[in-house]
C-alpha cells in the first residue's frame, strides 16, 4: 500500500527533515548544546507567536498547555467568559469547571463564532470577569472566531484574554502582541508541523500577575518553576528533547517562507479544496470559516462517517469526519502545517469517487 | 569529534532500533494501526510493570507522571507519609504541598533509605494516613528505597503505597502485583530506552478507589478519562504516536532478553563499576546503593562540578555531577538501560585520568 495521506486536522504530515531531527542521538539537556537549541526554539515560538513575551515549552498534548494557562490563571470560584464555538471551547468549559471556576459560557450556534457585540454585552453585564477564555480556530465546527476583536473588547476592562490556537497558529493569522491577546496556547502536530507531544504557551505581564495569584494547585505546570530557570536556557522538568530538536526544525522551515507566505499559502488551499467541493455540489458547514481547514456537510441521506471510512480504507487517505453532534453529518479536509495541495486533490478525488459510486 | 557518551542517570542513550522509529511518517491515532500499536505498547508495559493492572501512557515527563497520581489519589487535606532519601523524594514532598495535601515528611539522612520499622512506626502513629508516597531509586543520592518492605507494611494498613520508579523501571527489581505497589509511575528515558516525553501510571484497584473520590483539580490528568476511552485502544488527548512507537521499539528488547536478564546486567555493570572506581581509590556515596547508578564521593578538596565539567570537554563523555546538597561531592555513572559496558570503561579512564592530572 502507498504511504498514507494524512488531510485531518492534526496530526498533520510532517517534512522528512523534521522527521530525521527526531531520530539524532539524544543529547543530554543540562548542556550547552540544548541551551543553544533551547535558544533558538524560543526565538522561533516568538516569530510565531508574533511576540516578545517568553513562549515555554511544555511537554504535554494542547490539552496539557490548556489546563497549564487554566491552573496557572485562574483560582477557585473566579468569574470568567467561555467563548465556544465547537468541542474545543467545550473543552475550555470543561477544564474550568473542573478548577472550580465561576464559568458564564458563550456558545455559538455551530457553525458560527459568538459575535463580538455579545461578549462585549456579557462583560459589560460582569464586570468581574478575570478572565476570557476563546478558541482561535476550532476543528470540529471549522470555524475562525474573530480573537482580534474579542481582545480589543477586553483590553477595555480589567478581564485578560485567554486564546487557544492549538490548531490555528501557524496557518491563521495571529499577532499575540499588536491584538493584545494575553495568553496563547498552542501545540506541535499543527501548523507546526511536528510530531505531537509539546505544547506551548506565552503570557503577557499583565496576565502574569494572574500566575502570581493563582490559587489552583500546580507544580508540573507552574510557570513561575519555567520562569525560575528560563535565563539558564533550561526547562525545570525532563525537557522532550527530540521533539523541541524537531520542531525547531520546522519552525526554521516557517520562518524561512515568513508567516505572512505561510498564510497566503493556506488560504489559497482553503479556496481551491472549497471550489472542487463546490463544483461537486458541497456545501461548506461554517457561515464563519476559517482557512486551516474546511468543513462540508454531507449530502443529505449520506453518513459521512461511513464515507471516511471507506476513504481511507479504499484510498489510504485519512480525511476526518464529524465531532460530538456533527458525527456522520461533516466530512472535514485540512491544509494546514505540510499538507500538500497534491495531496488535497487526491483527497477531493477520493470523496467525489466516493460520493457517487452509490455505495451509500 | 566523536559522539557524545551519556552516562549520565537520563536521559540515556537510545538504540539505534528506536531512534529509527522516532523518524517514521506520522499516523493518525484515530486508526487501527494506532490501536494496534497502544495494545502491543501496552501489553509491554504490563510485562515491564509486572501488573495485571492497566498502566496509562501520558504525554509528559516524569514529574507530570508523579503530578497525575497526586491529583488523582490526593483530595486537599488529606494525611500522607511522604518517604524522602533525596531530590525526588523531596519532589514528591513539592507536589504534595502544592495539592494542599496534609504531608508527614519521612525524610533519611542522604545516602541512607528511610528504614521500613520507621515507615512502620509512624504509619501505627497515624491511623488515618491514606496514602503512602516513596521512591524507588533516588539518583540524586542513588540510594534503593525497599518498596517491597514498604509495601508489606503499608498493605498491613488502609493506607495505599504509590511508588515513583521513574529511574528504577527496567533496571531494578520491581514486581508491581506481587509486591501490593498500588500505584507504579514512570516515565520514558531511563531504563526504557527511549526519547523523555512520556510518562505513565499504573494504579491498582485499591487505589483506584481513590481515584473516584479525589477532589483536586483535574482534567488533562484525569484518569477516569483515560480509563472512559482505553478498550478503543486510545487516549483522551492526542498522542505523542512518535514517542510511543519508539518506546514500544525499546520494550519489545527488553522483553526479548527478558527483565530478569536485563536485571542481571545492570547489577554486573555497577559491580564493574565500583570495582573499577575502588582500584582508583573512591568510596560510594549512598550506604543503601542501588544498582542503575553509582555515585562516587569526590576526594577531600576536589570539585565534582568542575570534575565532570572537564571530563565532558575533554572527553565528550557526559557523566553527573552532585545535586542540590551534593553539589560538587559526588560523580555520578549510570548503567542503566542502554548503557554498554564498553562506554562505561571510557567514563570510568576519563575519570581515572581526570583525578590523577592534578588540575585540581
Amino acid at each position: 500500500m502507498d504511504r498514507q495521506i494524512l488531510l485531518t486536522p492534526g496530526p498533520t504530515p510532517i517534512p522528512p527533515e523534521t522527521l530525521k531531527m527526531e531520530s539524532l542521538p539524544i543529547i543530554h539537556h543540562r548542556t550547552k548544546e540544548f541551551m543553544d537549541l533551547f535558544n533558538e526554539l524560543h526565538e522561533n515560538l516568538q516569530y510565531l507567536f508574533q511576540t516578545k513575551n517568553k513562549v515555554y515549552s511544555l511537554a504535554s498534548s494542547g490539552t496539557g498547555a490548556m489546563e497549564c494557562a487554566v491552573a496557572n490563571l485562574v483560582s477557585p470560584g473566579d468569574k470568567v467568559i467561555a467563548v465556544a464555538c465547537g468541542v474545543f471551547g467545550e473543552r475550555w468549559i470543561k477544564i474550568l469547571t473542573a478548577f472550580s471556576a465561576n464559568v458564564i459560557p458563550l456558545r455559538s450556534e455551530w457553525g458560527a463564532q459568538v459575535k463580538p457585540e455579545e461578549l462585549e454585552k456579557v462583560l459589560k453585564e460582569n464586570p468581574d470577569v478575570k478572565t476570557v477564555f476563546s478558541t482561535h480556530t476550532d476543528t470540529s465546527t471549522a470555524v475562525l472566531c474573530d480573537i482580534k476583536k474579542y481582545a480589543e473588547i477586553t483590553a477595555k476592562t480589567k478581564a485578560i484574554i485567554v486564546v487557544d490556537s492549538i490548531s490555528g497558529l501557524g496557518g491563521q493569522e495571529l499577532y499575540m502582541d499588536d491584538w493584545h491577546l494575553d495568553a496563547v496556547v498552542s501545540a506541535s502536530q499543527k501548523g507546526l508541523m511536528s510530531a505531537p507531544g509539546l505544547g506551548f504557551i506565552s503570557v503577557s505581564p499583565k496576565a502574569w500577575g494572574l500566575v502570581q495569584e493563582s490559587k489552583s494547585p500546580r507544580f508540573y505546570w507552574d510557570l513561575r518553576a519555567f520562569e525560575k530557570v528560563f535565563a539558564t536556557g533550561q526547562t525545570p522538568f525532563t525537557p522532550p528533547v527530540s521533539l523541541l530538536r524537531a520542531t525547531n526544525e520546522s519552525l526554521k522551515m516557517i520562518r524561512k517562507k515568513t508567516l505572512k507566505n505561510v498564510w497566503q499559502e493556506t488560504k489559497e488551499l482553503a479556496q481551491f479544496t472549497r471550489e472542487v467541493g463546490s463544483s461537486l455540489g458541497l456545501k461548506m458547514f461554517p457561515k464563519d470559516p476559517c482557512e486551516i481547514l474546511t468543513s462540508f456537510k454531507v449530502p443529505e441521506g449520506l453518513d459521512g462517517q461511513k464515507i471516511v471510512k471507506q476513504i481511507v480504507e479504499k484510498y489510504n487517505i485519512s480525511l476526518a469526519g464529524g465531532q460530538d453532534k456533527l458525527k456522520g453529518k461533516v466530512v472535514r479536509i485540512a491544509h494546514m502545517g505540510y499538507i500538500q495541495k497534491a495531496d488535497i486533490q487526491k483527497g477531493m478525488k477520493a470523496l467525489a469517487e466516493t460520493l457517487s459510486s452509490g455505495v451509500f
